[in-house]
């Protein structure tokens, strides 16, 4: 493709997935798939399937199905895996220590470079060989290194100002572990991790599956 | 409401984010809010929630609005808020610990009742007042208490096989945090938590930034 059509965010929301899949896949050395067969693998309908695949240009092909080399090359690329983005962490609690030991982000172009802190006894540990700063040495490194994304793991009422500090030193995209739907009044790119929708989803299934066998005992 | 009807899948992975706005209007002491302004809150089409809103019945009036307070608990009963489910733990590394300080989740209903690991080094010791026993006592613990949702935080390699002994003894809810679509022959209900693919989110709306920005300074 010389040039991509404009995507829906819904279908931006699924590639991760489709990635994963096709990624699977190609570990298994499974080269070429059916709609049908990725079907049911992935528990979502063939037509689905097509349709989102269809939306940034025909991958597959009658009677053949989709190359899942290519597949997951085409996907990786405008999922802008081949991009390298350089994240700081900030907040160097529980939460930020699991995600600066994920090494599974570096191998999709997010590379860690700083982790931040405002606990003096953790400023100068390493995680994975990157140092734990002081917060108070933020806009100096900011300043000195290209940061695209920060991990916000800070407490959920430092959140907002914590947010509106990295974005004025220029920081474009930020990944919110608090749970709440971050704004701030900058030109930034925020992605909401919100565990306990998650949770709350689970909590609901459960419910009904437990309602259910009731009826059924009864 | 004396019964519900049969809400979609994608109206419940909704309904928690309806629940958090809610919150927070009553929280600001706001009693009733139009889908217009609820709409602009929340970044969503006002035609959008009242369709939501609408699966499970009325709670809207013309002219009116929705009753803050109504809808808050309507949503919270619909998703199970008032019942409560005993959580265990597997796996006290960062995340299982950063899952374990979540003292959020306790308030939606899920309590924290055991926490497991294979690292006898982390036995004995307690997060917020709950032990980290070992795996070997797992059995026995679930045989003793009732558990109805396993927290997954082990390693990728390891977590089918930890999913399928929690299962047969009798969890029905799994809660994964490895990297993959977990699938086990047991009739559970599973979450599974993708951290990467928020984050593949997060990098190409980031990627279409920069390109956007490229271009207009082209």
């Amino acid at each position: 493709m010389s040039s991509d059509k404009k995507i829906s965010i819904a279908v931006i929301k699924r590639l991760p997935r489709y990635y994963r899949y096709l990624s699977d896949l190609l570990n298994l050395g499974i080269t070429r798939i059916s709609s049908k067969e990725l079907s049911s693998r992935m528990g979502i309908t063939a037509s689905q399937i097509r349709q989102d695949l269809n939306c940034f240009g025909g991958f597959g092909q009658q009677g053949y199905g989709y190359n899942v080399e290519y597949l997951y090359q085409e996907i990786g690329r405008i999922l802008g895996v081949d991009e390298k983005f350089n994240v700081i962490i900030i907040g160097a609690g529980n939460m930020g220590q699991a995600l600066a030991n994920y090494t599974n982000f570096e191998k999709r172009g997010f590379k860690l470079i700083g982790i931040f802190d405002v606990n003096t006894d953790l400023v100068g540990k390493k995680i994975r060989d990157v140092e734990i700063m002081s917060m108070d040495d933020i806009e100096q490194f900011i300043s000195k290194n290209k940061v695209d994304i920060a991990m916000l793991c800070v407490p959920y009422e430092h959140t907002p100002a914590v947010a509106d500090r990295v974005a004025r030193l220029g920081v474009k995209g930020l990944w919110n572990f608090s749970p709440m739907d971050l704004k701030i009044p900058h030109d930034v790119i925020i992605e909401n991790v919100h565990l306990s929708d998650s949770l709350m989803v689970l909590g609901y299934k459960l419910a009904e599956k437990y309602r259910q066998e009731n009826c059924e005992e009864a």
